[in-house]
């Protein structure tokens, strides 16, 4: 009976691990369909996200089947509620990646980012990549070290993100308020895509260690 | 045995209940903090935030004690998991909240909203009162009645946020870059929680009729 369970539970943080991969790959093509305004990439992201919330919807019934089935306690119980809250962190991570993709339609034939404004979403693009990468190293080996690590690597996102706001209050601005809002808005869905995957790490370290990650 | 389940339950609504009305106070309040630039107010808004989060972190212990003492299945298990995922939303409800009281500190003595669009920001507020007053009458008696209202009533949020937008873009607009950045934050917190409104309420449908909303 725990083999079935531990099974099962091995089964379902797989299907995380494949969300987590979903959702950056999400972000990474959501982000090109916004800087090369390719609108075919911004369909397949925003059809995507279907699939994402599909696979959420299933993995919640998994796990709550599971839990009637085995009746798990104390820490087995815990670990099979901390996926539930992964797997809703997960699918609003997709959501962003959608709303990314979104403004990319909305404004095409033009990209919704000037050119100046490239290289900041580039970054922030990347710090997103690196997060999601080693945010699917902590849901695949419970890696602690660096579940801890992915707070500092949001703050990078957070400067950025601090920078992005300054380009947009400088008095070259010349974009005018319709980009201003867009340019607003899609910082928004980047620093959350952090603050997301920083709470999935949360969880994973607490579950793995008992404790709650100390800067908290 | 039995009878402690569910008496335990009715505890745990009864916390999410409370949860819905600090929320929705948190957010007037904190639209009045704006509006007037009320420091002091402000200031409690964003201190009562810990104690909305620290009673959804007691109540999540309370569910998994509950689930692991009384090991529901079926719909009693299910009924419990979603109480998991309305806590979630009502805690980021009341983070809502606390973004527009810190976005009210950040301008003081100033106030963060032009006056010009006092209206449309006072029209949002009611928008959410309501919403928060009819969430408080779903969570309590389960009402599947006004938990498909809820949808609706959000659509007005949805209409409010599209003539705040379309204020920043009119020609007439005079107030410079960081109050648009300003207004589309603020414009966004107030959707989301709406949406977030429109989240439990479907849940609730669910948790009561085993059926999804029909428009979903």
């Amino acid at each position: 009976m725990r083999d079935i369970f531990h099974d099962e539970l091995d089964a379902i943080n797989e299907t995380l691990l494949r969300m987590s991969g979903l959702v950056r790959e999400a972000l990474t093509d959501a982000t090109s369909s916004l800087l090369n305004a390719d609108l075919q990439l911004a369909e397949k992201v925003i059809a995507a996200d279907q699939i994402i919330d599909d696979i959420q919807h299933d993995l919640d019934n998994r796990t709550i089947n599971l839990m009637a089935r085995q009746q798990p306690v104390a820490s087995d119980l815990r670990n099979l509620v901390s996926t539930l809250r992964i797997s809703a962190d997960l699918e609003r991570m997709g959501d962003l990646a959608h709303h990314v993709a979104k403004t990319a339609r909305m404004r095409f034939p033009n990209s919704a980012v000037p050119d100046l404004l490239k290289p900041i979403v580039t970054d922030m693009d990347r710090a997103a990549a690196a997060i999601g990468e080693k945010l699917s190293t902590v849901l695949q080996y419970r890696d602690t070290t660096r579940a801890l690590e992915l707070d500092k690597d949001d703050d990078a996102m957070d400067n950025l993100h601090r920078n992005l706001i300054a380009a947009l209050l400088s008095d070259d601005w010349s974009f005018g308020i319709e980009t201003a809002i867009d340019m607003t808005l899609l910082g928004r869905y980047y620093e959350r895509f952090g603050d997301h995957a920083v709470s999935i790490a949360n969880r994973v370290y607490f579950t793995v260690t008992g404790e709650h990650v100390p800067s908290e």
